[in-house]
């Protein structure tokens, strides 16, 4: 089988991490049967400097028409408003319908505090849907932005939600170690406060999991602040958490401190027929053009597309060479405290597979 | 001076720590010069139940005309959709224009990992305004909140951050150990994606620091996943944050989860003239009824309270009877590891004014 990967570095440290998501493909055994091509598309910051569209039409096409999977790698928001320029990625997600954006967050084995949980955020709709207006009053600016849920996006978050947590509870089942006894799902809201769009999220997603499918998925709710506070209170407790955009957006950052780093965390950004792998870093000119960036996240996120195409195997195989190279813990790059440079990590891992 | 403080039990557990935060006023000594008037109010679920209103137009009215200050417990949230039913302390803050949210959240003393902060969460719009409606759709129902920010809401918001920095600093130069060097405000927003919206908090509480009476503040910027994050990873970094109303809530919860219980962390919704103290726990049914509530976050929503009544002496003496105990950490309630009813908790910090 032959998949087209689309590879969009985007920005700052994106250029130095996508290029190893490309090398662990590449470096994947033949035996797996799996070949890949390569196409390099643009979109970010720089590219808005350069041409005005901070996501050219040809980037979207090109993923739409011709791609099986992308490795997206981040991009810089401005530090100040610059008109005309919005985040490309928000703009890829609804116009391919990305609809489901997943964050797996999990400790090595042998971790003090194990971790292994997934954070499924819908990824179209709530406050990303940017419709915003703004008026002028007696008393100064008023800004207005809508936060749209809806049944269908609520509803297919959902399912894939209940289906992860399935997968998930197979993979236990088949012998993998696990801290979870069961598959569970926590969806997560503020309904006590917003009690139609949020309300609507909560009893459509309860609808959507009391599916006989998922009859042995544990479902229970959390108000997002308290979702916040049992994070990191108990954090072992969490399975599957399910959640509206922005909480899912608040909450995958929340997740990734508790491993960490978040050069460690990956994610899918899935639709009908396409997934995005995304590293959860952003583009950090801090650090960019030092070598030094954690490649681990877009590793694993280039692990994350393959499952998602129904490639587990070739999945699985990248998962365990950068659990070896963590569980060693002597190459690791410095957001881990460690002194590694990108390509003696990327040349580690390449060496476990 | 008499001081005239309503006291809101609210449901659950509210009911077994206010009456703790009215004994703490009681006790302070005569030597400060204040004397303290109780009237008691009603609101909650069990109000909403028994009279088909959460918050009695009374209790709205004897707060607004009568009061200095007030207490209030907390409420619970019914786990099914009620009609008619909409959270009092909600309500109470718009009503009222308690425009401030503040949320200190600090270790004590010697800790491990010391954190000294103060969240300042603005307290009267953002989806808080509660402007929903749904419609029907081919596709399904469909949802949507309108999320307001304004410029007068987020300017007050700033000021009174960059007040309450100052303030910090002045304790600190008073010789009070402190892990801050000088004061530093960080606004907290997502204008990445909303550009409108939390541009307009952004821009405006920029604007508002820059105040020439807040030249010796610091003032850097954080979007929210990211302030989640580092909140975790780095929370001694950080001195105020200043927040639109939502993310205000659950960054204060998380910041809860980092000094090691909900428990013990108070609030004040502060307005013009009225300051009301709220322990930021819920009603908590799971432990209601039993005793054993942890009375210190009310203890010291009722110092914050008197603190924002210009009685800062007062105040400071129900801190440090409060840090004693907690530093002695021989009579803890259960959410703290100990095995200390209520009682005995506020029966030894009473015995340390
Ligand atoms: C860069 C930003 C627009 C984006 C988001 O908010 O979704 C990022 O935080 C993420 O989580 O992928
Ligand atoms: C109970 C709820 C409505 C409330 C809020 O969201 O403000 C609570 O979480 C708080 O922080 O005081």
């Amino acid at each position: 089988r032959t998949l087209r990967i689309g590879l969009i570095p985007g920005d700052g440290i994106g250029k130095e991490v996508i290029p190893a998501g490309r090398r662990i493909l590449e470096a994947l055994p033949a035996s797996l049967g799996l070949k890949f091509e390569f196409v390099n598309l643009s979109a970010g910051f720089e590219t808005f400097e350069q041409t005005g569209t901070a996501l050219p039409d040809k980037t979207v096409a090109i993923l739409k028409l011709e791609c099986d999977g992308a490795l997206f790698g981040a991009v810089s928001s401005p530090t100040h408003p610059v008109k005309g320029y919005s985040s490309p990625i928000v703009a890829l997600r609804k116009k391919l319908d990305l609809y489901a954006n997943v964050r797996p967050v999990k400790t090595v084995l042998g971790a003090a505090k194990p971790i292994d949980m997934v954070i499924v955020r819908e990824n179209t709709e709530d406050l990303y849907v940017k419709e915003e207006r703004t008026y002028d009053t007696p008393e100064g600016k008023v800004a207005e932005a809508i936060k749209r849920i809806s049944q269908r996006a609520s509803s297919r978050i959902a399912t894939i939600a209940g289906e992860i947590a399935l997968r998930r509870q197979k993979i236990r089942a088949a012998g993998n170690p696990s801290i979870h006894k069961g598959p569970l799902v926590t969806i997560t809201h503020k309904s006590n406060v917003l009690s139609q769009t949020d309300g609507l999220f909560r009893t459509t997603a309860r609808e959507a999991l009391a599916d006989p499918r998922f009859s042995s998925v544990a479902v229970e709710e959390q108000i997002v602040d308290s979702m916040v506070y049992k994070l990191f209170r108990q954090p072992e407790a969490y399975d599957v958490i399910v959640a509206p955009n922005l909480y899912g957006d608040i909450l995958s950052d929340g997740a990734a401190a508790l491993v960490g780093s978040l050069g460690l965390v990956p994610s899918a950004n899935v639709g009908e027929g396409l997934a995005i792998g995304e590293p959860c870093h952003g583009s950090a000119p801090d650090i960019m053009g030092q070598g030094i960036a954690n490649p681990i996240a877009t590793l694993r996120s280039a692990a994350l597309m393959l499952e998602f195409l129904n490639e587990e195997e070739a999945a699985a195989r990248i998962y365990a060479a950068v659990d070896a190279n963590l569980s060693e813990g002597k190459l690791l790059s410095p957001d881990l405290g460690g002194t590694a440079k990108t390509e003696e990590v990327v040349a580690d891992i390449l060496g476990r597979l």
